[in-house]
């Protein structure tokens, strides 16, 4: 895909509210700066829950909602949705609102202020001009020293996550894969129940559960994990396995995670605790 | 309905091209002067038949058209839509086209050639602003001394077209109604098969054919109009009743038409023929 489509995707996303449209496309044909990227219809993780905004720049760090006076957004998402989504972290992001209740010419002075806030973030932060094949390639990552939970990274496939650890695969489909510290694993999961797996993540994405969905398989895997440190790493990189929001299939960095020895349990399952939200990357 | 709720609802609307919403939105934000009306998916009737256009400002008599590399666009209209549609006369209009199959970048650069012609029609015109209250009031064509078929004029209600000519109505029903003029009835009709009627407008709108549904009402109907010249006015005002492109229904104003003599027949119908594309109002 590239920015042409992606930005027409983005700009034709079905609406959830009335004046969505009309205020997305006037920030962004105002603001007619295509070097700064932007999501549609983001979900993001916050330490008091899950949302979802309507307009992301993940370069600035700076979201967009448009209220129109309802209350307690979190509660109009659908919960299947969100746990499948691609969830941002949200942590020293700005929420700028639009409150399109107000006159026409209010609601257009209110988005010019916004394109000005946007433009000012822009100019003082000098970001690195949106590229959308760069943000999807390892070398990026690799040239760069780390991935970092604030630079909101995902890629397309599990091999282009190992690439940036070392690996030089030209295909990978399985969901763990070694790291240079023979200490650390890097793992692909789903985070909810799919069948075979009832893994889940917290809202804050500090601790994920991760049990098997047969008991009796669950006891031995977390048995095996508990007592065997040689052959099952305590630490992992996670890349979670996602649903980008034009439908494509993403595996979002979530940070390195520890296994909680304390917590973990046959009934409760394996719980990991990040440890850390930026990694090193290796050539 | 106010203008921010037809704004908002005109940018709203459903896409049939992929490009659309991307191109109608840039070029309305861009211009950033709501004193120039527009409409999205408007139908026009050409001496060379009805189309559709994406985006047209009635002021300034232009169509914007996404092309996307179809053919014949007429091709692709749906023909039971057209006939209740709210169809505007092209007639001098300029039509003006994005071509969305080249690269972003000269996508946005057309766009913006596009915008620089409406500034400058505007400038040259000097429009009067859009007024959304005043363009559905009949005082507006009162003060103004005539309608014309240029200025695209349609009423929300009959009784709005009929004090246009020296009533005073605050409801009014019927198909017909009295003019100044003896000799001239204003006349409200759906041109298009309904169940009663079976009536007709040619594409280049200056024929309409009125016959019954039923062939014996049809006869009688139709002799009766051509002897009887006293009770039957032979001079029509017409304004058509149509579905405008918000679902709204509307009484467009078609023009002064004369009743044909000779090619109307009990097998035709009674045949009109347009004498005029503007008629004088009264107070």
């Amino acid at each position: 895909m590239d920015k042409k489509e992606f930005i027409i995707r983005q700009l034709g996303r079905t609406k959830n509210k009335r004046y969505e449209a009309y205020v997305v496309t006037r920030i962004i044909h105002l603001l007619d700066d295509f070097s700064i990227k932007f999501i549609t219809q983001q979900y993001i993780s916050r330490p008091e829950g899950r949302a979802l905004t309507d307009l992301f720049f993940p370069q600035l760090k700076m979201h967009v909602e448009v209220d129109e006076g309802q209350h307690l957004k979190i509660d109009n998402i659908d919960k299947d949705k969100i746990r499948e989504a691609d969830i941002v972290n949200a942590t020293g992001h700005e929420i700028l609102r639009i409150d399109v209740t107000k006159s026409f010419d209010d609601i257009n002075s209110n988005i010019n202020e916004v394109v000005e806030k946007i433009r000012t973030r822009r100019d003082r932060d000098t970001i690195t001009p949106w590229d959308i094949d760069a943000e999807f390639n390892p070398q990026t990552y690799i040239d760069r020293g780390y991935i970092d939970i604030l630079d909101d990274v995902a890629f397309k496939t599990i091999k282009d996550a190992c690439n940036c650890f070392g690996h030089t695969y030209s295909g990978y489909q399985r969901a763990g894969a070694s790291h240079p510290n023979p200490e650390i694993m890097l793992w692909f999961p789903k985070l909810f129940p799919n069948g075979l797996w009832d893994n889940q993540i917290y809202d804050d994405e500090e601790t994920i559960i991760e049990r098997n969905e047969d008991n009796e398989k669950a006891k031995t895997h977390i048995i095996s994990h508990i007592n065997n440190m040689e052959k099952h790493k305590h630490q992992r990189i996670v890349f979670a396995k996602v649903i980008g929001n034009l439908g494509d299939i993403l595996y979002r960095f979530k940070g390195l995670y520890k296994l909680d020895l304390n917590e973990s349990s046959e009934s409760e399952g394996l719980v990991w605790k990040r440890t850390a939200t930026r990694v090193k990357t290796y050539a």
